[in-house]
């Protein structure tokens, strides 16, 4: 296709405006991947007649960057960086909107740089915009490393005055500062928002009808570009958007897939509304998610391999299965671990799931090192005048140390092989401290750990319905650490159903005990759910070293900030 | 002594001021042992005819208390404890200034509470003063939790115009909004801040200045009020401060001891000037520090008893040191647990500590595990189809294996005896990745993790010339982690006084490679310090999942933030 700006026959206005959104996933700190990256989707939006090409927040870095963001060395490569992609842009007809880091100039309070995009035309710089909203809350941290906008710029692009923001701006209504009324007062007929917000449970609907309100509060067109990929626990699941001046949504790019999408935007008789639906059904959101996330950690640290401990359960098959998704089949090795007190079908069915998957799995009993170490503690115990452990009787240090085993194990595979152990545990689980530090807490990166039981069936339905790769035997049994004979999770915890309601009232709605009650009417009763609360705080000091984990909800354990010494008590 | 109030013969004006400094350790959420505490210094400051007593800030609810600031009940509870110290004051003489958490009546942004001060006479709450300046920065987070205040007021304290601030309200240099401005705008004669400022190196010596300085700036009495205690990896100091007009610091109370300090302040004529000195030698601060830390954390956990495993070597020398002289030797339990290439001197001079301390000491050798496990992994591998180790080479995998076998050891020991499991790494092996994550670094508490080893050596040897309990030859040994044959630190590493500088501009002065060459001038190279920048980044991925580590430098790793996946490099 051939550059082409096509202007309103009775006036001097541009009536259509082929807009590019480059929603790539950039890897932190990875400048020369970055600015191949961006150069490449540049020449290919010139080459396909866009006009206005918009990349997502801090592409040139990558996002989040933390402490990165002020220390020199990285800021001077940013720039480095960000001079190479101007120069490229010297003989071409694009714009080119971008996200990098600027040096500030000012003396700031402990030295903050600025969250910035560049306007870039014809190998030069036209403007550049400072973020003034820096979100300090939840997973994200700004306020420490950056240093804010002093004000908002419009610019013509295209003979159209053009506003610049970047990702919190738009979230003003939450703020005393507002960019997006400065830009409006300003003049601006279109508004661009750069963004790298993360993923989580609903937040594509939520951001569709915040710029759909934007663009219609302030009567202009909305062009809104997000970044997709992962990095570390967060996952950004891309979906640009441009809106109307009335508020309708007229496009929305995929959703965790990589690419430059086009727009033709008629800015005269804007048509084609597109609907934004309450999503039905966010289960197929949350498993893309995990698999991008899988991926990108795997991938970005440079790992090839990953490895997992199969316990037969359905939390270890479901996060089989999607690092299957996520890097093939050929790079995914299981282990069974069958231990004194598992079920035959421990084995069986890790060996069913291996066997559907076609992964590797290999067959590895702490059986025989389980009785050896207690034989061990046993003589040592004796050695040192100390009561022995009762007949028969499995205490919580003896099924901690089979989980601790296991993870000797894997974590000799890990470290002998180059595999990244991924843990398997869920987010109800880790809410109450049902896992074992230094046990299966132990890996690199945890799967589901955002994840509460409830929804991991969920996931696992929708991945079989796609394939049957999950065995039946695993997703009917009881949960089960097998850790002591005729052990089920039910024993310890109420029912998944209800525990789950509970856990989502309590840490994502941050509801009181009596609030939880009121809304679970009947299902349970203010005792459990202080036993429940209790729970939930005392464990954050497992949590404390857990692994990474992949973020799907509003409020997940890395955005949750709670001290570990706590005496405080509801009942209290 | 009897309550007192002095009046100028000549005039309507207070002559001196009878302050009481309430320098006291809170827990946090324990709101019945807390208002208990704060009652009785209550009774004892009017008992001892103190006028106007100070609280540190948010002594009800303890400190830092992160997200529970906006969880209802816990708001609640400490709105009841408030209330209760509000009501004991109805017959007394006494002025209480004290810091609690303020429910915020507006909606602000996600619905955030005040950090905030009562100043309470005869039953009633005469003022409220919020926190403006909400410290976001390093180990601090106050913006996520807090709404700032609006505005600073000034109250008449015994006919005194008093302004009132919150700890960070004072470092209002670094900020666009100036309390303390506001106060002395508004008339203030006398300035109270109450502070909940945790200890760093020097840390005295920067708050004492910033006092003076303020003082002399206004031409105000600053009387400064600092908690005392620690809360996880945070070590309050205590310290509070008076400063005349002029600048000059009239009194300071002790550091790291719980207290009620007094001090009668002459208005007229303020005398006795305490120089401000530089700190000579900071070791001796570290080590009460790190005492108060690891007391602090057992105690407010309710454990009675710690373990940390003795290899013979000087950190975990000196973390049994540092745990007896903070719980008594008969709650320190060592194990000492000789490995396959562990030295003689790993048992004998464990041995010789243990008796020095008169601690227990248990000799649990890891010695068959080890040969069981590696017998087991082979025959494995050869079920596996996979290569063996050659014979006679210590792999990483094997060298990890060691360390996780005694990690197994320690922790069920811990889980059989409810004792706390002291972590012994130091801060110059933590950054360099030089330790075994679910092997060394498991624990609950990381006593030495922000301690340099050089510091090490000085804390050692500072505790050797209050009594010889590290032995000589623990001391003099060559740094070796035994994990392989001969094996010794400076293979892997620089040596600690070159690795530790180099460290030091780093992590706490942000330098660039270029500048830390210069400042190192002649002792190093830049791809040796490249080399050491690159190993302290690619290892955030240990120190992501460590235990909390007692904070003694201005940069712990919890205050500094970096993303484990980051590609960048130094020469790329």
């Amino acid at each position: 296709m051939n550059f082409t700006m096509k202007k309103n026959k009775t006036s001097n206005q541009l009536s259509t405006l082929h807009i590019g959104f480059a929603q790539i996933n950039p890897t932190v700190g990875d400048f020369d991947a970055n600015t191949e990256k961006i150069i490449s989707y540049i020449h290919e939006a010139e080459n396909r007649g866009v006009q206005l090409l918009i990349f997502p927040e801090q592409v040139v870095t990558g996002y989040p960057v933390w402490d990165l963001a002020n220390k020199s060395a990285f800021v001077e490569r940013n720039r480095k960086s960000l001079a190479q992609i101007v120069k490229k842009t010297r003989r071409m007809n694009v714009t080119v909107v971008i996200g990098y880091i600027e040096k500030s100039i000012s003396k700031s309070r402990h030295g903050r740089n600025h969250n910035a995009l560049a306007v870039i035309q014809r190998g030069k710089i036209l403007a550049k915009q400072f973020k003034s909203l820096l979100p300090t809350y939840d997973v994200f941290l700004e306020e420490i490393f950056f240093e804010p906008a002093k004000e908002h710029v419009v610019i013509p692009i295209y003979g159209l005055k053009t506003g610049l923001s970047i990702c919190e701006d738009l979230w003003e209504d939450d703020y005393e500062v507002k960019p997006l009324a400065q830009l409006k007062k300003k003049g601006a007929k279109i508004m661009i928002n750069i963004a790298s917000s993360p993923f989580h449970r609903n937040k594509g609907e939520l951001r569709a009808r915040l710029v759909s309100r934007k663009a219609k509060q302030y009567g202009v067109f909305m062009l809104y570009c997000n970044q997709v990929g992962a990095q570390d626990d967060l996952i950004f699941d891309g979906r640009c958007l441009v809106a109307d001046p009335k508020g309708r949504i007229l496009f929305e790019s995929d959703a965790f897939r990589e690419g430059l999408f086009e727009f033709d935007l008629d800015l005269l008789n804007p048509m084609h509304e597109l609907k934004i639906a309450p999503v039905q059904n966010v289960t197929p959101e949350i498993y893309n998610a995990l698999v991008l996330g899988i991926r990108d950690y795997v991938r970005k640290n440079k790992f090839q391999k990953v490895l997992i401990g199969l316990s037969g359960g359905i939390d270890s098959a479901l996060t089989a299965v999607l690092a299957v998704d996520a890097i093939g089949a050929s790079n995914v090795c299981g282990v069974t671990m069958p231990g004194p007190f598992s079920s035959s079908g421990s084995v069986a069915d890790s060996r069913k799931l291996a066997k559907n998957l076609g992964i590797e799995l290999r067959e590895h009993s702490i059986a025989g090192i389980y009785d050896f170490k207690m034989t061990d503690i046993i003589a040592n115990k004796k050695h040192d005048n100390l009561a022995t452990p009762e007949e028969n009787k499995i205490t919580l240090a003896m099924e901690n140390l089979q989980a601790r085993l296991r993870a000797i194990e894997l974590m000799y595979i890990s470290n002998d092989e180059d595999r990244l152990l991924l843990t398997t545990g869920n987010k109800s689980e880790m809410a109450m401290g049902y896992c074992t530090l230094y046990g299966d807490m132990s890996g690199g990166l945890c799967v589901l750990g955002d994840v509460y039981k409830t929804e991991v069936y969920r996931l696992a339905e929708h991945r079989n319905r796609i394939s049957k790769v999950i065995p039946l035997e695993t997703i009917e049994k009881k949960p089960s650490a097998e850790l002591r004979p005729n052990q089920t999770d039910q024993e310890s915890l109420p029912p998944y159903s209800l525990l789950d309601a509970m856990l989502y009232l309590y840490i994502e709605c941050n509801k009181t005990p009596a609030e939880i009650e009121k809304e679970l009417k009947g299902k349970t009763d203010i005792k459990l759910i202080h036993d429940v609360i209790r729970k939930v705080d005392h464990n954050e000091y497992k949590r404390r070293q857990a692994a990474p984990i992949l973020r799907v909800t509003e409020k997940a354990w890395f955005g949750r900030r709670m001290p570990v010494t706590n005496r405080f008590d509801l009942e209290g």
